[in-house]
């Protein structure tokens, strides 16, 4: 349980716009991180990172063919940096502000000097908590951009992959590297999904074997998450498949060939997604047919007993009433008034009448099913 | 609660046509206003607002190129007015029809002389009442009018950046305005959203601590909210498509890059509708479980309780019972009669019985996990 | 609830075919009702209406292209009437028999010499029931042929119209008066609609102030109308979409711009009926939640005295057993025997413990919140 | 409830096919009837029924262009049969197969020399029990040949037509036949679905007067019987659709006429089921509700009685405890202990007292409105 | 039970790519099994299988034209072999990954030197375990070649036609194989189905006799298994469709044909596995009710008892109680103090009161049909 507490959504995590604010306004609260960029210079051969103050003259300096560039930005606090991409990079305002604005659902967009994509990184930090954070990609041929308002990502297996060279990564160019980047994202849902499966067959199992109520607090925040992930993935093949039918001049078709393989992970992360829904519903309604049954044996207990013991207490009752033999002041004879206390087996005969009583009921629930 | 009481849906609120009525005949009613009229003269450096008494004339002046026109009706009574804008500005009677019937779904309709469209607003007054109020627009090359039936609205943010001057606003045209106008009452869902997500986390929380049965009141009303939204949002959506796939020749190419980025954020509007109702349905089940769990508990109080005390109750019944050792009239000694009263240690031996049975029964719902 | 019990679906409504029978064969039963004909001769200078027998060699007299005729028929107990239909105005008998067979879904189809439609008028009656009646349309170039089988209908308001001669009606040819009669069906749907609206919003009031067993009732029987106006809507909207985007010689370009408007109210409809589905289901869930709710209070008060006083009967019984201090026959003193009794304060002292109990109780209870 | 029963679904009704056998091979078991062939030769004027003994020689004889004919085959128990049908008539393996494996869905095939479809016949026979038979047709241009593999169908309404020689069956072609069998099968559906429609009625009728838990059995049969039906009728569409967009050789125009309002008859089964299905889930709704209230009564009848008496007892118990005014063997005076047994309006006092109690517990329950 | 826990989906069984890793890259793991490699050579009168070490060399021997190929691989445990399939064969590293991680939803693709597709085999094992394995084909004019990461598989059928020699299976070509393994593997899905389908007639047959809790975990169970399967019988419909309307060179018109009909059976599959999802839901919703109809029956039971007993024995208490004739201290006479005691009769009438308000309330329960 307190694991899955730590999993739990966090709330109001939207930087929902001013209503009626300008658009194409890059946003930047106080909030907003110092921006980290990295320039990540290779190819087949090559590798290099540096770490840069801001973007000004980065442009010119990237024309050379022979190598493959990856500007990193992390954190957005900066509006010099915003006003080079748009004059220096000749990135639209709307973009820039929907970069800024890290609440967009995944898509593609095709401009005349980049492409524009973004991915949402949905995966578990160092501190266990679910993180849903934005990437966004700038692609040109031979530079990636890619954008992200924290620290914090779940990206170094590329960055390590980049550093070791093996692979098609350093040959692949950009575009390859962007299908890295948004391939390593699509697995993170596996993983994610992975640790929700074992979770919901974990409370499958504690259903079977001890069914208190953090099942149902248990299920619905997996419940919660799926749907927040359901959000993310039905998108996301959708900009799949944008990028697959789209002509771009920056998307190699080498890179497609891998595209179309995330594109069918990212299917199956939605069948997952799906069965895992119906797998939980499916839970819920166990659990509450779990509380109906222990109702049910709860209510046997308390009928039983005192189905059994009420009518004989009702017995003694009678033989405990005080109805006298002789008026104690007149002193007159009343033999009416209970002849039984006064027989010779009256007590002996009575507690026989009680045991057939509650011999007679016992059968009666027995055959009933109710010591089942 | 008292909050959200008052974010209540109003009932009845359609102006329903009457059955059998003409089409294309305006609809005005006792409680329509009377129109205030402004008119907005602006271009880059301009910028003028009038109060107008009527339409009449006002076609021929706003011929000028050199500046945009926004003419905004608030309140419909006046049959004068719609008579000028039928005849002067060739709006066909049933789009005047259209306009007048304020319970329009969000449509898009192009004419030859202007296009016309629906957008609802759906906001939070002053009052914080749950608004659902109708803006329609008629849109020409140089002219906007918009109307609305009450005089309060959720534009202001549009006027200001008009008065302003920021941004593309003043310099985009008119179809850039409606633009603004719609992309701002989109974004008005986004904060009704906004609030209801935060209510529905509220609820959550409710869930965890204090399970009340305000829970599904409050839910419920959500849920109604959400149902209105959902029938504004979905042909919200389908409007902005026609807009973008249909070629008028009042809607420049640079507001559609601008209208494609407001068709997102309504999609994304849609998502979150979707999801947040999943969340209260979510939370209906749950709140159902938590109920059927504390009448377990109640029920194994009075189980555990009953259990215990009425077999021990009839066993103090038995020896309240008065059968005799003699009897009080002839004096015969009746010795069989409940011997164990006169027992030397009976009473202790008793009340030995009682703790006994007493103390199993403890074990025995201990073994059930009943005290837990 | 008296008003809904009337509203309550007709049973067995449906005149099924004879598995079996041959197809194209007029369906006449014992319940028919004789024809009324009336025949409206319009122009926009010009109304008559004239009562007609039968239809015999009325073709030929029809053809003067200055008026415009209705002619419409209201009960189908004439196989001599349909056989002119066949002979004279050439109608398909599958046609006819979809006329006669009065339980078809809404459908629009073309044929040479006409076109064929068929609305379902759902309205209340004037003894309050909720009817479901077929009206087919025969159109040709200036005659409309309207054919109902029951005389009562929900159609004055045109016929009213159609005499007072205002608005269109007159003047938009034939194909108008069909829209005209449409639309009305169309209007009384959202008539209708708006009753059980406000009927859901009394039972959610109801649901607030005082839930008793006959809201499952009521809900239920709107739930079933509900069930009905849809199976009518869906089609009738696909019915209308068939009409806009058929070329029919019959129906001219200004009526199709109305028909486009009728359109729309249909979709309206279908909309509304969809929500009202979803609260009618959401307050037949609430209402759920509100017996489990009550039942959980009448749990507590039963719990909560029977907890506090079985206990305290079961000590009362302790101190009335008959433990005697001494044996009545044979004197012998029993000192062991309930000391308690004989203690100078123990009445006083057992009076104080049970006070302790009960007081115990109830604190407990009050922390668990169930006297709230 | 004994009539339900009988409709009730047939348990492992499919003969599936043993996986890894080789398909094309014709399906014959033991329970496999010897087939009955009928010879149906018809025209206008002409009609005779034959019994054949096999299907050798016969392609060559029913050449004649001015007959049409009706190979009628019940009863698959033949190999040789199939083996003719293979070479003769060039009917391919595969499409044997299916005819013999009697759980195909319903389905049209065009094939070079016939077309082959499958229609599913849902009767009720003699017996009162539901069928669900498979008829598969063999359509040439002036030959239709049908297989079932019982003898027993709801075909003889169509017989009764051809050999009574009225209405288009006669001269409709082989195609008309085809259509007249599959439209008789249709129109079973609607009679199976009146009857189910009818006893959900009366489930409703009895949910008001009398709500046991015959039902829920009930209700759950039928919904098992609209799940069988809507397997058969959606398919069923779509092969009608198949039919009417194919171009077939052998299926006339004006067959497809008819085959048109087939199609209808089927949209509208759907419908039905549709609608059938919400009104059982409707009924179950219904009838749990009905369930949770009954409780709820038994509850406060229990609750009631508990909560008047149960303190009343206690009292009672007290004042029959026997704390001793005097002990018994010393003779010393006690007098704190219960000197209200010696008031002298100890009891009435009493009685008062708890009168007064139960009143109060009586308004008590009466303001809460449990005595409704 | 016991069977069916058995069948319980197997946790965990997916080899998920860990996040990150390069794409193309053959997966391997330390549970991979040693290839044991067949090779079936065989035409119309030929049959011959070797048992393979390595796959080295062998692409150059399988040319002869006159026989078809079948290389059966079972299991991965060898880089050297994907390497050669990767050099010798021109296979995609891509689809060679897909190949090793056996979590592949069904699929077909093409490429230039072969055709690619994916099963599921879903078939349960001697051990009575539902197995899910994947089943990988690599088609090319004359050499089909299947891989499956076990030993055990449900592919023998196949074998022993081919070892046979009868049908097509022979002179069909390789891609005729293929179809007989899918086809086979989707009769596999019916007979699995077909279990399923029993257990829950089974269970439906005990909810009518002895509806213990088993029915809902035994129900929810096969409900798992039938989310497991329509995640593969979806994909595996959308297989088929692709294969049909891809143009391949591997796959001949004959197959096609006999393709349309092994896609003709999954669409009947998913229609089953649908309808026992709708039954299974039934049956829980048939559970519950009884649940709830018990739990009705247990409160009857204990209402009545308790409801005629404890007024009973409250009046059995009031007699009880001490009130003194006389002051046993003063000897003071208190006449009023419950002369009923005294009565001749008293014992008698209070007796007989008894029994009265005990009929009252059997007949008052009578009537409520509380002892149906």
């Amino acid at each position: 349980m307190a694991k899955l507490k730590k999993h739990k959504h966090k709330k109001h995590s939207f930087k929902l716009p001013k209503p009626g604010s300008s658009p194409g306004v890059v946003f930047i609260d106080e909030n907003s991180l110092i921006p980290h960029i990295n320039l990540y210079t290779y190819n087949e051969n090559y590798y290099e990172v540096k770490q840069l103050e801001n973007l000004e003259g980065l442009r010119e300096q990237l024309v050379d063919a022979e190598y493959n560039y990856w500007i990193e930005i992390k954190g957005f606090n900066s509006f010099n940096m915003f006003e080079t991409l748009n004059t220096d990079w000749g990135i639209n305002k709307l973009v820039l502000e929907d970069i800024t604005r890290t609440y967009q659902r995944p898509q593609y967009e095709v401009y005349n000097s980049h492409d524009f994509a973004v991915s949402r990184m949905l995966f578990i930090d160092e501190e266990n908590v679910l993180q849903n954070e934005q990437l966004s990609f700038i692609l040109t041929s031979n530079v990636l951009i890619t954008f992200q308002d924290k620290y914090e990502d779940c990206l170094d297996a590329v960055r390590n992959r980049l550093e070791g060279g093996k692979g098609n990564i350093r040959i692949g160019g950009s575009s390859y590297l962007m299908y890295a980047l948004m391939d390593l994202i699509i697995d993170e849902y596996f993983s994610v999904l992975g640790i929700w499966s074992e979770e919901l067959d974990n409370i499958e199992d504690r259903l079977f074997e001890k069914p208190d109520r953090t099942i149902m607090f248990d299920t619905q925040a997996i419940k919660r998450n799926l749907i927040t992930l359901r959000r993310v993935t039905w998108p996301e093949r959708d900009k799949m498949n944008d990028i697959l039918r789209t002509e771009s001049k920056f998307i190699t078709e080498t890179t497609k060939v891998y595209l179309r393989d995330a594109y069918d992970h990212c299917v199956q992360t939605i069948d997952m997604v799906e069965s895992l829904k119906e797998i939980s519903a499916s839970n819920i309604d166990m659990y509450l047919s779990i509380i109906s049954n222990r109702m049910n044996e709860i209510m046997k207990v308390l009928t039983i007993i005192s189905s059994i013991f009420i009518p004989l207490t009702f017995i003694a009752g009678i033989y405990g009433m005080n109805f006298s033999r002789e008026d104690p002041v007149t002193g007159k004879v009343l033999p009416q008034n209970m002849p039984e206390l006064y027989q010779e087996h009256g007590y002996l005969y009575t507690m026989i009448v009680m045991g057939l009583i509650a011999v007679l009921q016992v059968i009666y629930f027995w055959r009933k099913g109710w010591f089942k």
